[in-house]
């Protein structure tokens, strides 16, 4: 019996990338999906029904953030996050690992877990392989990432040998306490676990990282440790090397990933799932997506444009709005146009990768890509006049 | 024939509050109204499609901002602040003149107009009571506001007497400059011109004024210099006795008040119309209308309460989503509290002029203004636990 969450639907015959579908408590997921980031239960300016219509129906919130606020005892009266937030579609929780490298304060790595200070009153607290299951067993997670070691990057070999050392151990652990939960607890684990490959920029750890996180009981492999500055060519370099040694059997995630060439880049080689906070952010500083590249609202060229922000595109922003009003939005730093930018952007993002699926599944993923990027990056990735 | 836009349907048999309907150039307005306040073309926080749904089909927005800020080449292109904000209702614009008086810098007051300068960049503009009427004009309201002199509370009856003078001059030349302007552009004015009763704080000069700009060729009176500053009994007094010394047959609008006891207040003197910022700023800052007084939703009491704001209310807010959520939102600064908490105190709002309607087409409008006054006032017009 297969049990895997996965279902391959095509291969493009010319590159790596791949249409399917991922199988979620809430629903079915059609991938390569993009997921809108909700770090604390909410799509920023968004309703959650808007976030729904749009066709989304996995968002990604952050574990670290709802520990800390409202806290677990919160969310666990509403039994979970879908309760608390009414988001009643598939929700991946992160497992706080990166969030505490790159907020909290004072926090100190051992092989037992990570303790740290919160960045909101710093309060002291510590994340376990183990605890950050449980944590995402209350919050009701679909699917679960385990605590893995975000290294730095530029980390020497030994270091990123043993970081990675360290990962696979808290995944072997994350599995156990996953597999007692019930005999713990009285209650499985509903979500999906998934495991994360480390190995920083070294082929020989990247290659093995792969294929242990790979081999072991995860439903699905994320690709951790990169977009962390690394040069592009090294991104695609190491994103190709890992993909190819995680089995296809399984749905891949690259983390926090968001612009159109690294989404593409990430799908030619088989990746299946995304997130990134740049949909969301850049729309409330007014800077929206367009086929020409990111389009600044906020500028002056805007002022008397009726056009939409881009041609055929079904949003509200576009259908109801003009570029000039909604310039004028941004400039009275009026919260509207945060709200109908990020419209924009999540649907422009759906839409991008509706169209990404559709070329994998007629086989011409790669010119679709070349043909997008020749487009998009013609001005440097910035609309005619949008230049800072 | 009757060419006065206000049609009175029921008079309240125990004093003065009336039923009506105010009709205007998109849509007939059922009085007494509250209107939303869109300062910048935008109800804060709010699609304009929900501004409608919620029932409101007339809001106010403010010349003095939309003069300076997108200014009038860009609502000209649109022509008008309908087509450029795409709200296909009713709005009413204000003349300016209360924010040249409490935001612009180094005003200066003539008989010949205001002169003064920007509060974003310093610019100096002059307004007088012709180009306030071209202005609304440009902007294609549905109700324009005279431009009248805004008085200090506390001035002597030698300045109230002169301020009064000063306004009903530029009644007249408001009305002579809105009848001319089809002969000087080629266009007749499309708005309904409402004029404004000053007068300050003197008896003799109130009734004066009512009487002179309820008799002037307005279709609609307003009230000014009230609730600047005045103890609730002047305020009551005043307005009472201003409301009864304008005509039955025009609509009556007093400016800028929001809180439940000031409108019943109004309501009981027979005033059909208000606005007032107090619902969307609040709620920006998590405090929301109760049945039981004002509840600040960021206490902590609200952690665990999985109920709504208000029981029975049909707005987004309180059918699905909880307290403890909302008060997440507001703990986290998270933009989707204040669209909830908007959505909701304007959905409170209207419902609760319908209720006021309901009670004054059924003769009970007193037991209906004393039994919510008792109720909303119980705790000082806040919810137990709210308290600052």
């Amino acid at each position: 019996m297969d049990t895997s969450i996965f279902k391959l639907h095509h291969k493009d015959c010319h590159c790596k990338a791949r249409t399917g579908e991922i199988q979620l408590p809430h629903g079915i997921v059609k991938t390569p999906a993009f997921m809108p980031v909700g770090t604390n239960a909410t799509v920023k300016g968004m309703y959650h029904d808007d976030v729904a219509k749009i066709g989304y129906n996995l968002i990604l919130a952050n574990t670290y953030h709802l520990y800390l606020r409202p806290g677990l005892d919160v969310i666990r009266s509403f039994d979970g996050v879908h309760g608390f937030s009414n988001w009643n579609h598939n929700i991946l929780t992160d497992s706080g690992g990166f969030q505490v490298f790159s907020l909290s304060h004072l926090r100190k790595i051992h092989e037992q877990g990570v303790k740290f200070q919160s960045h909101i009153d710093g309060s002291r607290h510590i994340f376990t392989p183990e605890k950050v299951v449980d944590i995402q067993q209350i919050l009701g997670s679909d699917i679960a990432m385990m605590l893995d070691v975000c290294s730095a990057p530029g980390i020497s070999w030994k270091e990123a040998l043993n970081a990675m050392d360290i990962t696979h151990l808290w995944a072997e652990r994350a599995i156990v306490r996953r597999d007692s939960l019930k005999d713990l607890t009285g209650r499985a684990f509903r979500g999906n676990l998934f495991g994360i490959v480390q190995g920083g920029f070294y082929e020989d750890l990247r290659v093995k990282s792969a294929r242990t996180i790979s081999s072991m009981d995860f439903p699905g492999v994320a690709i951790g440790g990169l977009s962390v500055g690394e040069s592009k060519e090294d991104f695609v370099r190491f994103l190709s090397l890992t993909a190819e040694n995680i089995t296809e059997r399984k749905p891949r995630y690259v983390m926090g990933i968001g612009t159109p060439d690294y989404l593409l880049y990430a799908m030619e080689n088989g990746i299946d799932l995304f997130d990134c906070v740049l949909q969301t952010r850049t729309a409330r500083f007014g800077t929206v997506f367009t086929d020409d590249g990111m389009l600044n609202l906020t500028k002056a060229f805007n002022r008397f444009d009726h056009g939409p922000i881009q041609e055929g595109c079904t949003c509200r922003a576009c259908t109801e709005y003009s570029r000039s009003y909604l310039r004028h939005l941004f400039t009275a730093d009026e919260m509207f146009g945060g709200m109908l930018a990020s419209e924009h952007n999540l649907t422009y993002m759906l839409n991008f990768m509706k169209r990404a699926r559709k070329a994998i599944e007629e086989d011409r993923f790669l010119s679709f890509k070349e043909d997008f990027i020749k487009r998009f990056y013609a001005n440097g990735g910035v609309c005619k006049g949008s230049e800072a």
